[in-house]
């Protein structure tokens, strides 16, 4: 057999992210295409199919060296018609995403969501290799999450499967969330959260060296905060463990009922490394069971912007 | 083909139930054996196959009508080897189950622990019938779990999986649990949880009727409580609502990660019904995210005790 790829594509609200991946799940190639949202999302299939095309005959292939396509796109997707329900970002309403790549590009399509194919693709070459159950919670600008199960990504009945950020960590008296309800752990341990917390009590620690950072730059930032847990600041690190209490907790809540080998945290927060690791084992350890945290290791994810082309990839892979 | 039935073997401290089960999951027949616990329970596997062997000969059959055994065990059980590290109720420890009943049998053996072939029996014929993704609740002594996600039953990376009862409800202030930890969902939502929160709470309503109940009884049960409560009992009303804040949240929690078809509620516990099912549901609405709760039925288990041995019979079935 000669030179063979899967496609790996991740689908964003501005970007589109492009890789030819090999068996062994190593990029061969990656680009990027902005994602045209002009007529309600209807030239992105066009415009991915022209992309892949044109790669492959810069690279002096022929498109017979590509085997099949795994895409990650975010919204509501039924898994087994590759339809999207809704994309809110790019303007998608039940779009046949699966159908029309397929017929634009002429190679099979399998369709996830953008939070799934990352999870997977840190399974498969990224923090989570070798492990077959997983969390996968991403800290960005809101928490995102993939249950990988026995090595299988987990979707439940109606696709929603993986909205750790929803979990509710206050019942009462929480921060307004997105989703319409209040206290979701979004609201408290995303990069958004965290900066939420920062400016919320700022006025309580005169002596912060978060001040100075308030007074300059009319907000907090995440990275702000950790840089100065960092330096030691009394406040910066009483919102590091405030966020790390519920995170601990709600991971450790999860764990005891799914005993995973590993939890991979990515996305913006989790550059933060052993500032984040650290407080946040210690809560985890507090309320999960002795065997469940004896059997799980905390991991930063490892792909980066990455992850969703490689899984993406995988996904193509395994159908 | 003739007659094939599978057997279901469920071991518990004090009985062990058994049933020869056809392949569609009716039960053919069923009876009990006294768990015999000398000699740190290595008499059991005799007992059981001799059982077998004599209920096959009673019915005018031979040998050759079964096909191979599913049993259930209490305790921490190595999936693959069905060896168990450690059972206290019985006695075993590092005890070959799998191999020595193959041994004692002549029968292929598979072995998982007692929650979660109860769990496999309410899927296959009982509360979750027709549901892949399920999460099944016992509310009994203690409260204990079956995670099943596409069909199977999760076991997580050392067996631990589904471990519901120590979800962490109050993460401080709680009170103590048998794991070690506090504030854990077993110590609100188990008939024991229940009993102690009557207990605890009743002298400071001194006109519920659950006080003549504690004055005559010295103690106040579970049932005491949901009885209370169906007569419009103020006390008993808090106390039910108590109960099923902590566990709504806790299942909307867990939901919101796993996207259940069906949540299955087993146990004493379960025998109050809508009175349990009503409040319970309205917290779960609550937390859980508009598309999980839709998405969501609540079912009281329906197998009773059979649960364990028709889901002995699945597994069984499975191998």
């Amino acid at each position: 057999m000669g030179k063979k790829w899967y496609v790996g594509a991740d689908i964003g609200g501005t970007t589109i992210k492009l890789a030819f991946v090999s068996d062994a799940g190593e990029i061969v190639t990656k680009w990027e295409i902005p994602t045209n949202k002009k007529d309600a999302g209807k030239h992105i299939t066009t415009d991915i199919a022209h992309s892949i095309e044109q790669k492959v005959k810069d690279l002096g292939f022929t498109r017979e060296v590509l085997l099949s396509i795994g895409v990650g796109a975010p919204g509501f997707i039924n898994m087994e018609t590759g339809f999207i329900y809704q994309a809110v970002n790019i303007g998608w309403v039940d779009f046949p995403l699966k159908e029309q790549l397929e017929a634009e590009t002429g190679l099979p399509v399998t369709v996830d969501n953008d939070a799934n194919i990352a999870a997977l693709g840190e399974m498969w070459t990224g923090a989570g290799e070798g492990a077959k159950d997983l969390l996968c919670v991403t800290l960005g600008t809101g928490v995102g999450g993939g249950v990988i199960l026995n090595g299988n990504i987990q979707h439940g009945v109606n696709g929603m499967a993986g909205e750790i950020g929803h979990y509710t960590s206050l019942a009462e008296g929480g921060a307004p969330c997105n989703c319409g309800k209040t206290g979701c752990l979004e609201t408290i341990s995303s990069a958004t959260g965290i900066a939420r917390l920062a400016v919320e009590g700022i006025h309580l620690y005169p002596d912060s060296g978060l001040n100075s950072v308030y007074q300059t730059n009319n907000s907090i930032t995440a990275k702000d905060v950790f840089d100065a847990a960092k330096e030691g600041d009394e406040f910066a690190e009483k919102v590091v463990t405030e966020v790390c209490f519920h995170l601990g907790l709600a991971l450790a809540n999860l764990a005891n009922a799914l005993n995973p080998e590993k939890i991979v945290l990515g996305g913006g927060v989790s550059k933060a490394g052993d500032l984040l690791l650290k407080p946040l084992k210690k809560q985890f350890e507090r309320f999960a069971l002795g065997r469940v945290a004896e059997g799980c290791e905390f991991k930063i994810a490892t792909l980066g912007n990455d992850a969703g082309v490689i899984g993406g990839a995988w996904l193509a892979k395994q159908k």
